[in-house]
């Protein structure tokens, strides 16, 4: 299958790999408007040609968009201006409303099926593309109804062969959701960059940073050009998250100053429930069985 | 060497296993106050034999304390009283002031070496030690000043077996720098897998979580025993840090919530900067040169 990727970061270079190693894409397109990034991703063989928007998308099966969401918005309704009736949409953005709501009249809608594969790392550009970076996790499809079965079916196979669990949700409750599985675990991580810096000795903190610090701060390092629009776009939901979890700091904080031993042994126990939570059971998906290993085989 | 850990926990059964592995230790002996723990810890051959506090420190070269920092008070006093004089006391507890204080009078101070190596993992338990937890970390020893030179000298020693860095600062200095570094991470993960527990649809927020949320909340995983007592013991500190944290938190949300991009984009990339901060040098550290591999070749 001809695939185009309009993106050759991180999201649309592990793509490319993989669906080149499991055999889904048989020629692989690229589009970057940077063109360092075009390219070394040629280079590096994500893709086996760079080519323009325009040719890229007239006449291919699938276009698969890996960009910054705020750039979904431009590009995403002049690549619907583009296809043939036939070519399968989609896109790998982190929200869903405003993007969906900027193509709701398009009469290339049905083709369209916004999705969120939930993977990534905090490195970006086409260098960062990893092999096997979606295997095990969840992609989410978003009002399915409003895109034609058989793209909806293609997309489908697509995170099968990524290795990938599919969960269905509207894109309203992929925003609330995603604003505090994500989003908020990502400003979390700004903001406690940004404190720690803040300490008089820095050398000292930082030549001290431990495993813990460094995995909780992790996220901090992942890019701006990614993750501002997200916030913009998710404004609402993310900031409902952030209130949730300043209040939470604030009586933590609350119970050790006033040295509420009862209170802060609760706390501390109700937080570690997240533990039997994250290593018990996904009753909201259908499990993919098919397993990249098995497209191997074909 | 003869060695006495008492605590064969993730800390203490860990150091066991790493200072055999080395040769630093040739007859390591357990302590521990939980029965199960101290079989199990002789069964899986962290040590050659259990005995009883009273009969473990009384004739041995080395005691190492690793055990929750509240236990500590009781134990530490305890250990000295029953030690000889030329027995060298350690403790891996991660705050140092008040524990400090607790033997400022005692007459075999100086065998006392006040230590935080740090390193860990949300896990607890003797089958939760790991070899190699410690290489290529930082151990932090405290007012040396107040210790003999042999002990000194003796702890880094064993330190350098674990394969680990060192670093030298009052027990006031590591208080506060492992508040910010270690200890507010801690608070803002529990904090954070509550924040995310309140969420009407709990299920959905768990079968959709991702790497990244699941780094960031991973430390919430921690047991009570062992951090109640550290965030008792550095109230003031961690409360301090909090309070930056939830600063920097609000003004994160503030700007997002009016739309302030400029602001947003400063904040995001400020954070950024942690990453060349946390992958710089570490010009403040006795560098370990003689790495754990070259111990093995003696």
């Amino acid at each position: 299958m001809k695939t185009t990727v309009i993106g050759l970061g991180l999201i649309g270079g592990s793509i490319a790999k993989d669906l080149r190693r499991s055999g889904f894409a048989t020629e692989l397109v690229g589009v970057d408007a940077n063109a360092d990034h075009a390219k070394k991703a040629l280079e590096i063989g994500l893709v086996d040609s760079i080519e323009p928007l325009e040719k890229a998308v007239c006449d291919t099966d699938l276009v698969i968009l890996a960009i910054p969401v705020n750039h979904e918005l431009e590009v995403l309704p002049r690549v619907l201006d583009l296809i043939g009736s036939g070519t399968t949409v989609s896109d790998m953005g982190s929200t869903k409303k405003v993007i969906v709501d900027s193509v709701a009249k398009h009469k290339r809608r049905r083709n369209f099926v916004p999705a969120h594969p939930m993977s990534g790392t905090e490195n970006s550009g086409p260098t960062a593309a990893l092999e096997g970076l979606f295997e095990g996790k969840i992609a989410i499809l978003c009002d399915q109804e409003n895109s034609g079965p058989q793209h909806v079916a293609l997309i489908e196979k697509m995170f099968q062969a990524l290795g990938m669990d599919i969960a269905y949700m509207t894109s309203d409750e992929q925003d609330h959701s995603t604003a505090f599985v994500s989003h908020l675990p990502h400003a979390a991580a700004y903001a406690l960059a940004n404190a720690v810096q803040d300490k008089e000795d820095r050398k000292i903190i930082f030549d001290l940073a431990s495993g813990g610090f460094r995995s909780t701060v992790r996220l901090a390092k992942s890019s701006a050009t990614m993750w501002h629009p997200i916030f913009q776009q998710n404004r609402e939901y993310v900031v409902e998250s952030l209130n949730v979890y300043i209040k939470h700091l604030i009586e933590f904080r609350d119970s050790m100053k006033s040295a509420d031993d009862e209170k802060m042994l609760k706390l501390i126990r109700n937080a570690n429930n997240i533990r039997g939570i994250l290593e018990g059971q996904n009753p909201h998906f259908v499990k993919n069985e098919e397993r990249i290993t098995k497209l191997y085989t074909k």
